[in-house]
């Protein structure tokens, strides 16, 4: 696979040999400091490595180096912070050097800093320079949502001007791997074609993600489909995933399906992973889901602290089964795997240790005692 | 892209020119008809198109016709039953010639059907021979959690051990179009190795699926990551979406998540689509996620209705966005797009139809505005 440039956010390294990154943007006002900070560290406590404000106004911008302060003092120092700019970009970063250089990276859009082209500094270019002197890494973030004027949104528009955004950032003096591209449309099947397309014809470190990708059940699946296929195949150094949160709902949810994402695909490893089965009319369908359910609480309620007690349980894998027909194969394939016989059979479930048939347990409490063979597999192994 | 082989399951065609179809399984216990019955009912409601069974004793073999009976008498005819055979499916399909007839397609693990070589008749050519005789189709289910014993579970080996089986079932007399093949495994990265091999190497129609995906966000988000990029790319004739159910959860969660995710690809159109951003900074956090999530739900009560009433609106596409960054460009690319102007503004939206910029609307009851105008396209273009 195709190795990109590493460009250094902060200390945060992107492209390269780097992991692919996870990051996130708040939904906060920017300009109120308190909750915009809070909601920073959420998602940071959630996986993001990186988090993007908008500055869109005087008050966002005024407000920036004071979130970047209370991120450093409350420890976060190597958390990146990154300003998403549109139409007054320009004149924000100008007229707030504090904030401009309190910024690891500027999210940019040439289609809507206004005049990219043109007699005399352009406003593209203003940004550009700015970023030269605050050693700010840049995102050229072409949308589809926002081309430059009189550009129809097809593929090839969209990755020709995202490598033209490139080449002129590069004319105005930025280096090479302070660039990271972006061009996002909410259609999968464009999506993947445009990405495809870039890791062809360039290597800066690609910002991958759906834009839009909607609310609940669809933002996640069209999400999952698009990125799934092009990280399997090591395109992408950072990906957001954008979620629409239901009314109330944690902001997190987005830095969550990352983490699931990049897990699922062998990418990284954050959490140890339950492999489970649907269930069918061979296994008795309440116990087999309540089992299957209070496992898998067990693992997302215990593995922030496994994390730090035994370093290495991020890539632990259990199996949970419904019946003998996968439970023994699919149990093998697993660090821990326990499988119950199916229907009309007495309480009583098969426990795999390290692909080897290891005990079977029995009787009213399977959950409570398949717990304590984890636990002990966890201290001893990790 | 390759066409596959079609193969006809009584009367649904997959593969060949045939959509990517979608299928399920119950979790009922086959033995009790009415709960089989009625949550074949809920399956096939929810967009299932073939519905699978297991067969695993003698009274889910006996249960068998009565639930085709009785599907076939609340008007689901063309809804195929799909049985599931395990290690005693041979001696279930000899005994049990009434459901052998009323299963349109057997599904078939070679390695847990007993011997498949060997003096004599083999199990599986047992079932092949049945199969042949009720012009039954044949799914050759290789799955890593249950080889033939002594095979160990690589790629290549789960390939050919898929190929083999197809070869010797053709061997036995079975017509190449009775034929489909799956070879699913747990881990996404192996499943897409697997399929795009065997999308290489035969041309029968794949079902395709990510086994033992697991609960909640992890299913949903590893099998469309897993299917997404395959389908993409052309590979894969039906579908499963294997979610393990919560404890008192609807069935039918994995047949929504299928045609989520086909439409998500553009390769079926099952409902009209909201595209919605995730908010930021910009927007005004809890007017503008009500307004998509009422949005949302307005439009999963209405689409069935919808369907019946205007035939080819389950193509349409609405985007709900949060301020005028990308919200005037992704309503461009919508039907009907509605953005707000973003925080600090009175209430106030644009609308886009047909991508062209329609009306502004004001007041406390944009949604009940933006409906009435969605109502109105509808009728109109439908």
């Amino acid at each position: 696979m195709k190795q990109t440039i590493e460009v250094m956010v902060g200390n945060i390294g992107i492209g390269g040999a780097n992991p692919v990154r996870i990051q996130s943007m708040t939904d906060t006002d920017t300009a109120d400091c308190d909750a915009t900070f809070t909601q920073c560290v959420e998602l940071i406590g959630a996986g993001a490595e990186l988090v993007r404000v908008t500055v869109n106004n005087d008050a966002a911008a005024t407000a920036v180096p004071e979130i970047r302060r209370e991120l450093d003092q409350a420890g976060y120092e190597d958390i990146p912070l990154i300003g998403d700019f549109h139409h007054n970009g320009h004149i924000l970063l100008e007229k707030y050097p504090e904030m401009a250089a309190s910024l690891a990276k500027y999210r940019v859009n040439p289609g809507n800093v206004g005049k990219v082209k043109g007699e005399g500094e352009s406003n593209f270019e203003k940004i550009i320079k700015i970023a030269i002197k605050n050693n700010a890494a840049v995102r050229i973030g072409v949308n589809w949502g926002s081309l430059e004027d009189g550009v129809s949104p097809t593929v090839d528009a969209i990755v020709e001007s995202s490598l033209k955004s490139a080449e002129m950032a590069v004319n105005f003096g930025l280096p090479k791997n302070k660039i990271i591209i972006s061009a996002k449309v909410s259609a999968v099947p464009e999506l993947v074609e445009i990405y495809e397309s870039l890791n062809e014809k360039c290597d800066y470190p690609l910002h991958l993600g759906l834009t839009e990708a909607g609310t609940g059940m669809k933002g996640l699946v069209s999400s999952s489909a698009a990125l799934g296929g092009l990280l399997l195949h090591g395109i992408g150094d950072t990906i957001r995933i954008s979620l629409t949160p239901a009314p109330g709902s944690a902001r997190i949810e987005e830095v969550e399906a990352c983490r699931v994402l990049l897990q699922s695909l062998g990418l990284r490893f954050f959490t140890p992973q339950v492999t489970s089965c649907p269930g069918c009319g061979r296994t008795d369908g309440d116990f087999y889901r309540e089992l299957a359910a209070k496992i898998n609480n067990y693992v997302k309620e215990n593995s922030a602290d496994w994390a730090k007690k035994y370093p290495g349980s991020e890539k632990l894998k259990l199996a949970v089964m419904g019946c003998i027909v996968n439970g023994p194969g699919e149990s093998a394939h697993a660090d821990i795997g326990i499988h119950l016989p199916g229907k009309f059979e007495k309480a009583i479930a098969t426990v795999h240790i390290d692909g080897k048939k290891h005990d079977l347990i029995k009787g009213d409490n399977i959950f409570e005692q398949f717990i304590k063979i984890l636990e002990k597999y966890l201290s001893e192994k990790f």
